[in-house]
């Protein structure tokens, strides 16, 4: 199936993806703002920005919100990244359009009530604190906010000082300047009529308003290793290293030779560090992009007096990347994204999400035929020659335990 | 579409929903084994036995095994519950029946090799230490422990020093003794011809022998309250009570209560508790079931100086359930669960899942078009006659935080 897309004039992009045969639609709104947004003193306030949004807007207020979105059967959810504050929801196909009236509301005349301001800090204070006593989820985090720096490596959940500090005047600044149509991207998948959704979504949106705010001046950090002390039953493993951003020409290569070390059952990590050695429960590494800049992420969750021999077979594992991929190892990556694929394309909410995303990443939308083309392209042959132009370097390390490891020759 | 079923000679029931213009299919295979059947000084021995039939089986080594696997695309997974041992996947549907092939050689012919059970024991021993720095993944499986007692209330991964004193033998005469045919339940659902399937099934699994082992004794547990001192940024709230299981006739009735309780955004906790007060990220409350016994799981995890006040809404809450649910309440759960069920509809993994599980419950299968109309059947009337009758009580508390919190009159 085509992807039809339309941006309109306030600068809104629509993409739409008709999927037959389905009875539910799904939508995702990405609306340009997110933590690399918040001012240095007020991170976090993104964050409350958002959660404020969900209690009223235009005739609703906060309760008659949720009241009518489950009357129409909407499954909602929203977040905040670095770059962006993401609206989703998935229903009958029927209640599409009912529940992007609701969201347009949302985000064109929010009430922001300062009534609800102590509520939403507290929420959010709560889910900032719930880290510190997660520690897979902490170490990613800071591992994150130790590769990218500056403002793209925060925290959505921000600090402590700058949810205490955030003003219902911070919180309505922070709206008018940044929840603005130009640059915002609403993705809609499943069953759906494309002139309809394009006319409907023109008429609720359209009066949307605000230019493009400055993008972040970013401060990329220089590589590090840090260890965070915490008595523990296990040590936690963080480990980041520089890696091609989605939009690159040659991102499948760089995801590719990152498939075989952490991408199914018989991946090189999973086989060596779980399977014959048993050394920890969980290890992956998954690429992770921004628009400019991207890395591999990886983490392995083990007990103290196992995780240094984890570290040192995970890079042995990462360094020996260099030395190649298999064709065997290439063919089955090819057959598990297949059916993944396939997988994918029956999900109304995965594929809403995927064309907002590529949005943003590309200024276009990618088929899933389009996506199986790219990977059926590989070769071990492409894929070798991106690792010997690219080996895996300048490593970032977070550790999380009762003991510092020995990184040896760590940041190169 | 209709669910077609059959039972082979050995025991094994097919249970099998054509979901209509897919090109997936999916399975879940449930084998009537779980931690509930491990010897009490073995405890943990399910576990084990469920990851050594992953290493090797039929003609495939371990490796060869997951690369078979990879190369149909299957995205497997497998778990241990109180009462089964689960394995299930998710392919293109061309490739369901190959896929069913290598599992019929993993429940009937594993290798069950002694050169990897110390893998596989650091594995298990790995993922229950995990659970000491996961709060409350913890709280949630010491609740489960106490409300049901010994053996349903065990954790699947047991206990340290069942893990270590596993031997080969111990693995070789577990799974002879309860690896068997009889009552065990294949689910499939989504693009498949019945009876090619119901053929292929036939002749892949015939052999599985065995018929079915005595049921574990059940001793349950007094109501009673436990605080685990652990020095943590947040406290950890888990409140447990008893429900009907999902085979007896009112299980809807008590399923839309707890549902009017938490089961949306305008949910009464997730309300009371986290939209007005902020107290928490995330609380919540659900049904959960046994064959012939079931209860309410409730957690909620905040920080250690709003714990007291959280437990004291989260209680007020629930009592006041007794004093009746309202029409619009109703009217918005009966949306949420017809736009759920389309959704349910959309995925063949969930409804293979269904199925599988509906049979062991209730000895058949519900179509979604039947779970819709006990769902449209429940009325105000009929739900507030079912509080009145059984109103929350017997609770059980684990609280697992700094300091312990006050219960009030906790075990009526």
């Amino acid at each position: 199936m085509p992807i039809h897309t339309h941006t309109y004039e306030n600068g809104l992009t629509l993409a739409a993806e008709p999927l037959g045969s389905r009875e539910s639609a799904a939508f995702n709104l990405l609306v340009p703002v997110g933590a690399a947004y918040d001012p240095p003193e007020l991170t976090g306030l993104s964050m409350i920005c958002c959660e404020l949004t969900l209690r009223g807007s235009g005739s609703r207020d906060s309760r008659k919100f949720v009241e009518d979105l489950e009357r129409l059967g909407v499954d909602t959810g929203e977040s905040v990244s670095g770059s962006h504050t993401t609206y989703g929801g998935a229903m009958l196909a029927e209640n599409l359009l009912p529940a992007l009236g609701i969201f347009a509301d949302l985000v064109q005349r929010p009430h922001l009530p300062q009534s609800e301001l102590e509520a939403v800090r507290q929420g959010v204070i709560q889910e900032l604190r719930a880290i510190e006593d997660e520690p897979a989820h902490k170490t990613l985090l800071e591992l994150r906010r130790d590769f990218y720096g500056e403002p793209w490596g925060r925290p959505s959940q921000g600090s402590m000082s700058g949810l205490e500090a955030a003003s219902i005047a911070n919180v309505r600044d922070h709206y008018q300047r940044h929840f603005r149509a130009a640059g915002a991207v609403l993705g809609v998948a499943g069953k759906l009529d494309w002139p309809q959704v394009r006319d409907a979504v023109g008429k609720m949106f359209g009066s949307w308003q605000g230019s493009a705010a400055p993008e972040p001046i970013d401060k990329p950090q220089a590589p590090r290793q840090r260890h965070i002390t915490h008595e523990m039953s296990q040590t936690q493993i963080g480990i980041a290293w520089p890696c091609l951003p989605y939009r690159h020409p040659d991102y499948f290569q760089a995801w590719g030779a990152i498939n075989v070390l952490s991408g199914g059952m018989s991946s090189r990590l999973f086989m060596e560090v779980r399977e014959k050695r048993g050394l920890c429960y969980s290890v992956h590494a998954s690429c992770h992009t921004l628009r400019d800049r991207g890395c591999v992420l990886c983490h392995a969750g083990t007990t103290a007096e196992r995780a240094q021999e984890t570290l040192d077979v995970t890079l042995f594992e990462v360094h020996r990347l260099t030395q190649g991929i298999e064709a065997s190892e290439l063919q089955r990556l090819k057959a598990r994204m297949k059916s993944a694929l396939i997988l994918q394309e029956e999900s109304s909410s995965a594929r809403s999400s995927a064309i907002a995303r590529d949005w943003y990443h590309l200024g276009r939308c990618r088929t899933l035929d389009e996506v199986g083309s790219l990977v059926d392209g590989l070769s071990c042959d492409s894929v070798n020659a991106y690792l010997e132009a690219n080996p895996p370097r300048d490593f970032t390390f977070v550790t999380l335990g009762p003991q510092p490891l020995e990184v040896p020759h760590a940041v190169s």
